[in-house]
């Protein structure tokens, strides 16, 4: 498997375009589309919260039939909580392109992110969308992933190929983060596109799989979205077919994972206000659950995260957060590390040197290790840090 | 039940004192004692956080005789995270106050604040006993409040009396709060003295109630401190007897919970860096432990606190805590009501004028409604905003 530097054109027979529409104020792009040449086996994650945005509830109803050729993406505005009306535009846009793109309406999915509450301005959208089917490129990848950005300060793009059989298979995406990322469910929102051929079924089990163990081990400010939403098509145009429990299986799932953490890395590297990246390790712990149940417990804790903004390894909060979730530990027995350093053991926080303390969380990515000593289970989560910046991009944000 | 203006020596034969001994650098009081002059019967909650200070678990040992006459507390450090050393060191302070105060070892209550992972100056606090004892006076609550302070900007006292049966009762107490405080446990530090007589068992039962309507239902950073600890002293001078199931038991439980929900409320409104309070209700749920779950959500969302800090009423940010929250409701008929107004209605955010947006989280103190239009379940809780001085503060607390 090679990473190449492209996005979520990099499988042959999908193309891109991102054009600006002005939803935003700023005029920055705002609308991107990705087409697929011929129809594709589709898959996804979308938000659990029981508020769901338009696009999220139009696109659930469309997966079911596991067929897609087109993605339809906005920034700018979220299409939630805007009731019946804003159901009635997210299918009104999906109308609108099967027309100007002769693509079959129930082949198109959407997704929107941004202000909520707020309805999209469908003249506007309907207007841009005979230059956004024009500009659709093999090349379109780096519009599209530009056109999904809200507060992100980076572009968010991955792909890696490989070798199957002979066959060259690609798999790439793009995806937009920044703030309101929240383990256990299905994050932000993301394309992935594959020429690799896989059947439906096959497909939706890999896209659960990587996403359980990418988007949903990283936290931002604990918060879940009512958009998330992650795709993954499937064209088939490489030739390579994916069976069951092949060893083509396990190859492109591992493609599909690697691009999918990348994608989640960067989302961590780019939380609003973010500084750092921690990764938080637990091993020792009861059970997997329970490993992953205080990973995320530091993760998510404001103390934890203005610990990291400020580099001062004030390591009790780390101790404070683990024995604050549900997993199970004697305290007596509690080992803390960070980058390999002993922090914490026997329930007792080790005096550093001032020189010391300094240094241990000076670099952009540390890793602090739990080791619960209860038992066998493992997880990891990644975090960043919470910076006043955080706070100044989130009480300023629809203003 | 009528407010008086004082604190922990509210009710008849409490004494309380306050010193600095030099734990803290700054010189600032750190070291409070509050003492009955008979014994007394004591009942409290303690951390359910699974790392416990060292006061911690040396209190709750001795919580299960239900006897005190004692309680030592000292700010700027919170001997957590100091192994089997800072138990000693818990246990040396406890002996040395039974020998200079002439109180039995077995009935001193300990309880400490302040940074985890470091050693209690013990030296110090020992040579500073004899002064504390000395100063003990009924009228120390100010001294005392003083004492326990860290990043509280205010002190933090309450007390209420009441002609009981033709007897006046008091039930007075003392708190510290500011950062680390999160739902679902025993919270900060806090002291409650009354003159009533109470068995044992009935007290335990009052105060569990209490604590579970009032400090469990606040939440500043949804983190979860390993100290911990509310204690309540009834030492039965005031010769009114609170027998279980009784109109005497009713009243007192009245005053409790009246001075449990004014210490509670100023630890929200002292959050740190925090400008404004908001009490969120939740009716309308399937039972009363989702409408808390619900609230407990809102409470804790860094967006909905971010909102709070800007005034700024993206109100999406409220109905999409709640989604995220195990609540279950459908979408299409919530409703989000701010100080009364209607700002969310049948899945929809209302259009709000500039003028009106603007006013709506302009108060110091706000009310969020939610209905969820599921069941009956109601519960509240209170939280205060998210501001960048929050952040300050605690990236830089150690240093």
């Amino acid at each position: 498997m090679t990473w190449i530097k492209t996005g979520v054109t990099a499988a042959r027979g999908f193309q891109a375009s991102g054009v600006s529409c002005g939803i935003k104020r700023s005029r920055k792009p705002d609308l991107a589309l990705v087409a697929s040449d011929v129809p594709a086996a589709a898959a996804g994650t979308l938000t659990t919260n029981r508020v769901q945005a338009a696009p999220v509830l139009v696109s659930a109803a469309r997966l079911k039939t596991g067929v897609a050729k087109a993605v339809l993406l906005n920034s700018g505005c979220a299409n939630c909580l805007t009731g019946k009306p804003g159901l009635r535009d997210a299918r009104a846009l999906c109308r609108r392109l099967s027309q100007v793109a002769s693509i079959p309406e129930a082949e198109i999915l959407v997704a929107s992110t941004g202000i909520i509450g707020r309805r999209l301005p469908v003249p506007r959208i309907v207007r841009a969308m005979p230059q956004l089917v024009k500009q659709l490129s093999p090349t379109g990848h780096r519009e599209a992933a530009q056109a999904i950005m809200t507060t992100d300060t980076v572009r968010k793009e991955a792909a890696v190929e490989a070798s199957i059989g002979g066959r060259r298979v690609a798999v790439g995406g793009m995806a937009k983060g920044a703030g309101m990322i929240m383990p256990g469910m299905a994050t932000m929102l993301c394309v992935i596109t594959t020429d690799a051929s896989i059947e439906r079924g096959v497909l939706d089990r890999m896209v659960r799989q990587a996403v359980e163990q990418t988007f949903n081990r990283i936290s931002i400010d604990g918060d879940m979205s009512t958009n998330d939403t992650v795709f993954v098509l499937a064209n088939g145009v490489s030739g390579v077919r994916v069976r069951a429990g092949s060893a083509q299986e396990r190859a492109v799932s591992a493609m599909l994972r690697e691009v999918m953490q990348r994608l989640a890395l960067l989302i961590v590297k780019d939380g609003e206000g973010a500084t750092r990246v921690a990764r938080i390790e637990v091993v020792g712990a009861r059970s997997e659950a329970e490993a992953l149940a205080c990973a995320r417990q530091g993760a998510n804790s404001a103390l934890v995260q203005t610990m990291l903004a400020a580099a001062d390894p004030n390591v009790g909060r780390i101790a404070a957060a683990a024995g604050a979730s549900s997993a199970w530990f004697d305290q007596s027995r509690l080992e803390v590390r960070i980058d390999g350093r002993l922090v914490v053991s026997r329930g007792a926080v080790h005096p550093l040197g001032e020189a010391v303390a300094k240094k241990l969380l000076a670099p952009k990515e540390v890793t602090i290790q739990l080791h619960l000593h209860a038992g066998r289970g493992a997880a990891h989560m990644l975090t960043c840090d919470l910076t006043e910046d955080y706070v100044r991009l989130n009480a300023r944000y629809t203003t």
